[in-house]
């Protein structure tokens, strides 16, 4: 179905092997390493709103895949539409740019915590699996109306309901094979949803590790649709049949577990709820009772909505005092005007600071969005087997400092 | 600011008296005469995807408006923006038709439960200020299409940004005369919004009890900003300064009370979060130990996000079954295709038949909306001294049957 044009061998490369490996900051913390799998010591994400790109959580089912020429890299727009497309990487940049400032979180962040209730599969993330970045790129809705498919579409003419992101990244050969996800076309051909096809991360030229040449990124859903080194976009009728969008990324209840799983009867996960973190001081350090502390996170939502409010308690939920939401970044993007009637796509940090607490005590934090959802008090509610979107209130405990234990100082 | 036809008087009368009340159901749980708000026998919603409209709770902030002569009556839309006009009746329903099936619910639903955990002021609700109907009328977004006002606008050249709504209502003197509302603009102009100038409910003309001759519906978002017996929409710079955008409705957390609050820290609120409850079998029935009960009721969450699972327990949360989700209206409607694509606005009915229990014992629902967002389990943590959004865990208790309580049978 694609054109003549169409026919241009690729030459984004999937890998088979680790030895191209793009090199690391040491300040990562590594969950797996091939593939790997690391995220940002959480005191990073909350110094700065945007997160450095050698810092920021990565993410991966293979080894990084490699583009040794960049000028016979075509993108691939293909499938049930009228006007099949091959696009170079300088068409795409000569196409309106826009920026725009998003999070995106993996849907196992905080991962770790649920396996303490009771084990869940899956590479263990503290709550740093996130990250926010001011990514540039060509929407996708312009692209495919340059395709056929006029702005808010929900079916095309050759019946096309999804639009599927497939990647050159090889993952494992039990999974499939190159990772691939769709989103609904209705979402991928709404310029309100700000999908991009980006080659730009905070103003710099996108690096290997997150998806060079090009990768979409999806405001408002969990990372794993947010497809790195795109190569083919394919307007189908049924959603992406491929292992991650169908058995893998799913909310199941708590009573489900592998031997009872029917992975059919769950829709994949896409927005993500109202999540928060505490991110400095560390879980478990030691401060003297009585002393003040000085408290930094994140808060964010999916699906567009804000952060009305960022909840703190130092007494294990007795009392709660409100935290100080950070300006947020406006970035004065091409085609864009700051405007809060707009969805909001990235993180609130906040601050709470000068806290008197009494040591040994736990610290929580607990965000409400802007349409009252709150996050689950007890994470036992929210297990499922596979240790997605815990969110949780998220706590930590400050120690307290005995003469036995000064050498922790 | 409107036009020369803008200044023909208007009919719709907002009465100060009590004597024109239009005739009501005697099934209806009246909880406040004058003004009369009353809601549905809970029963009545779950047997029924619709609602009939004698049925549909009813919330009133003063007597109900009347419409002497409909020939006269006259919408009038002025404010910032290039166009004002003046609109019959006839000529809004000349415009394109469209049926749009939402629920609405009334921000203080479940207000009475929040109350027996600390007192909050209000009109007291059971767990059926909420109702779901066929709305038919024109959409806003047309109607200020030609008022020079375009598709996804958010600001006009006139610097409108939002969009309010002024009914003739008389609401008491302390709460500032006519009720009104706003709503931003982005929100009005976005035809995907829904948001709907409607002059019919389930297919009959809009009752007096319900906005007669033309009310405002705002799907997805709470109940208070759909203005009913609209008469003047004014497009401003600022949001609606009325008291019940300003000084009402909006959402704080429980350590706020009457003695510092500060209105002006909290936003109007908008998209209710995901809620559910349990309408059959009622509260406090008795049932025999070992006995199978048939459990049915309502789930549904606020933006369009539709509702992912409905979480049961007759053990007081010690267990969980998953309800079945019965399958939602489609109406065929003018200009309208079935697609799950598009903005879920009307709630999701579920049954749960033939579950044994073990009386006495506490039944819980909680459901699940598409973002993955979930209701808290302890009211006491959404405590607000208005009692809004009490979305949490619904929860009913069976009795057992003893022989000295037999006369309850």
């Amino acid at each position: 179905m694609a054109s003549s044009g169409a026919a241009k061998e690729l030459q984004l490369q999937g890998l088979r092997t680790y030895e191209q490996e793009p090199r690391r900051s040491a300040s990562l913390i590594v969950n797996s390493q091939e593939p790997f799998n690391a995220e940002t010591p959480a005191s990073v994400l909350s110094s700065s709103y945007l997160t450095d790109e050698d810092m920021f959580y990565k993410r991966n089912h293979g080894p990084i895949p490699i583009l040794p020429d960049p000028s016979t890299y075509n993108l691939i727009v293909t499938g049930a539409l009228p006007n099949p497309l091959s696009l170079s990487l300088d068409f795409l940049k000569s196409l309106p740019k826009y920026t725009v400032v998003a999070t995106l979180q993996c849907a196992g962040n905080r991962r770790t915590e649920m396996s303490k209730v009771r084990k869940v599969r899956g590479v263990g993330w503290g709550a740093a699996a996130i990250g926010t970045a001011a990514w540039g790129g060509a929407k996708l809705s312009d692209v495919l109306k340059l395709a056929g498919v006029d702005h808010f579409s929900n079916v095309t003419a050759e019946k096309g309901r999804h639009v599927e992101f497939v990647s050159c990244d090889l993952c494992k050969e039990e999974n499939g094979g190159a990772y691939k996800a769709s989103i609904p076309l209705l979402h991928a051909t709404n310029p309100e949803a700000d999908v991009l096809l980006a080659y730009e991360m905070n103003g710099k030229v996108l690096n290997r590790d997150h998806g060079y040449p090009l990768r979409v990124v999806v405001p408002g859903v969990i990372g794993a649709r947010s497809v790195k080194w795109i190569e083919r976009i394919i307007i189908s009728e049924r959603e992406c049949q491929g292992f991650f969008q169908q058995k893998d990324y799913k909310m199941f209840p708590p009573r489900v577990d592998w031997d009872n799983i029917d992975w059919q009867s769950r829709r994949p996960l896409m927005d993500f709820p109202v999540q928060s973190a505490i991110c400095e001081p560390q879980d478990g350090v030691v401060v003297k009772s009585g002393d003040a502390v000085d408290l930094y996170g994140y808060a964010v939502a999916g699906g567009g909505r804000g952060i009305e409010r960022v909840d703190i308690s130092v007494d294990n939920g007795k009392s709660w005092m409100e935290a100080h939401r950070l300006p947020k970044l406006q970035v004065g993007s091409d085609g864009y005007e700051d405007d809060s009637q707009r969805p909001d796509w990235a993180w609130t940090l906040w601050e709470l600071k000068n806290v008197n607490v009494e040591t040994p005590c736990t610290v929580i934090v607990k965000a409400v969005d802007t349409a009252a959802n709150v996050q689950p008090a007890d994470v036992g509610d929210i297990w499922n087997l596979r240790g997605v979107l815990n969110n949780s209130w998220h706590k930590i405990t400050l120690q307290a400092q005995h003469p036995s234990s000064m050498s922790k100082l």
